[in-house]
């Protein structure tokens, strides 16, 4: 089945969404995005990637007159017209098309250019993958400065991505001044002694939605969280790691550049935590 | 008069060129680009273009079976269809669309998504700003680290060139750990007792297809070539500076950070490059 396509405004089979060769999310990837999660026909922390949304725009000046509520009323569209219960709702807004290259910004009053699509992924919730954890591999964080801001600037991460492929292994983490800033599309976390272990916000990394709800449900459950960076060395040595992101929630890392974390097996923490998320958000979802 | 795209095989009235939205260039900025000057309907330095091309796409694990002979053909169709005298032809190769997003590449045979347009620049050659030269600011270069691949993230160009403006000025030099990376878009030079200063090729910069030649006819004219970092204060403090890029050749720049470089007038340095590149260029345009 075809999906739709949300493109300015009108609702298109897949096929037809198609953007100008000089948009400024193709030539400039002056462009920025979001992906929220869907569960049971309802959209998880819609609030909290509406608000990272204005901020991205926001820091990069970029304008677009949108509602919350006609964001939301987008997003319960694009689930309704592709039936979608379990899957991903992916979002992204550009510096739209003044007609021509420039490295210029459009003139003043050019509409920004916005795309969302669905992704079905049955199953989301139930990832066989979060009852054996993942392997990652560390490498060099070579992507821009401002992770802040949630930019398509995505080459580097897709890089990662393969590289950790290439190593047989499933994702990679980052690593800057030989500190983790965060995984190739997550936020990462280690436990020991059952403290929670996680790199504090800054513009180095990217200001998770899911981290912020886990941190806060942390809190509640008495669980004591420390915001700092993290060595490689350190996660090695850690009894528990995981990582964050708004398709796979909570993830547990069972290793890390070979090193086997803890017991090598997917730990406490993470279990309760992922459970804890997944049942707040579903509470939440809207 | 509408111009006409290139776009995978087809040449197509501008409004009619569009890729997809699930397009890598578009989702990932997965893709590379080269800028060539036209003059006198002739390509300039396209043996070199087409060099750096395939090597970005070969440090990405891009693939396009496009031959040497084939872009040329094509860039000269753009040159004749877009009645083309003096201007640019921008060319970019994304890692095409595998019909949704995925930070993994797309699988092997996908087509790479292939966009040329043209930018008619009458009096190209002749900009006015030669012969006053342009003023820059300074700002820390926040982009991702492997800049000698020549990709479409130019989202913080962009910011930099809207710094500049914003203060008033033309353009935004990079510095990093304290040096001078380079322009928003282009290699740069401090001229100080004769000897032409400019930072030596790594992943830090790109590797300028107009830098190369100009060094080469710098050497050939006997002139004394130094490739080494420099500073901001030490530009300040030179006789002269200036930029090389494809679009503007070799461009003088008198003032850093609001201080006049030399006299604050183009200098003898300057100008004589640009004659000399501009002669040798046109000479080998094909």
């Amino acid at each position: 089945m075809s999906r739709t396509v949300y493109l300015n405004g009108e609702y298109l089979p897949e096929d037809e969404a198609k953007v100008s060769v000089f948009d400024r999310g193709f030539v400039m990837a002056d462009a920025v995005y979001e992906v929220t999660s869907v569960l049971g026909g309802k959209i998880l922390e819609f609030e909290g990637h509406m608000a990272r949304l204005a901020r991205s725009m926001a820091e990069l000046e970029m304008v677009c007159d949108l509602t919350r509520d006609d964001w939301l009323a987008i997003h319960r569209e694009m689930v309704a017209r592709n039936d979608l219960d379990e899957g991903l709702i992916y979002l992204q807004v550009t510096r739209g098309n003044a007609g021509d290259r420039d490295f210029h910004y459009p003139p003043e009053g050019t509409p920004p250019t916005i795309v969302l699509f669905t992704q079905a992924k049955p199953g989301l919730a139930d990832d066989p993958k979060a009852k054996k954890g993942i392997k990652v591999i560390s490498i060099p964080d070579l992507r821009w400065s401002r992770r802040d801001i949630k930019t398509v600037q995505l080459l580097y991460p897709s890089m990662a991505k393969m590289a950790a492929e290439k190593a047989g292994k499933d994702d990679a983490w980052f690593v800057e001044d030989g500190f983790v800033t965060e995984g190739s599309s997550n936020n990462v976390y280690i436990v020991k002694d059952g403290r929670i272990i996680t790199r504090q916000l800054s513009t180095d990394i990217l200001h998770g939605i899911t981290r912020a709800s886990l941190l806060k449900y942390a809190e509640s459950a008495q669980m004591v969280i420390e915001e700092r960076p993290f060595t490689i060395a350190e996660a090695q040595a850690a009894d528990e790691a995981f990582y964050t992101s708004a398709s796979a929630f909570v993830m547990p890392v069972v290793e890390v550049d070979g090193a086997a974390i803890g017991t090598g097996k997917v730990g406490p923490v993470a279990t309760r935590l992922r459970e804890i998320y997944l049942d707040e958000s579903r509470k939440s979802a809207i």
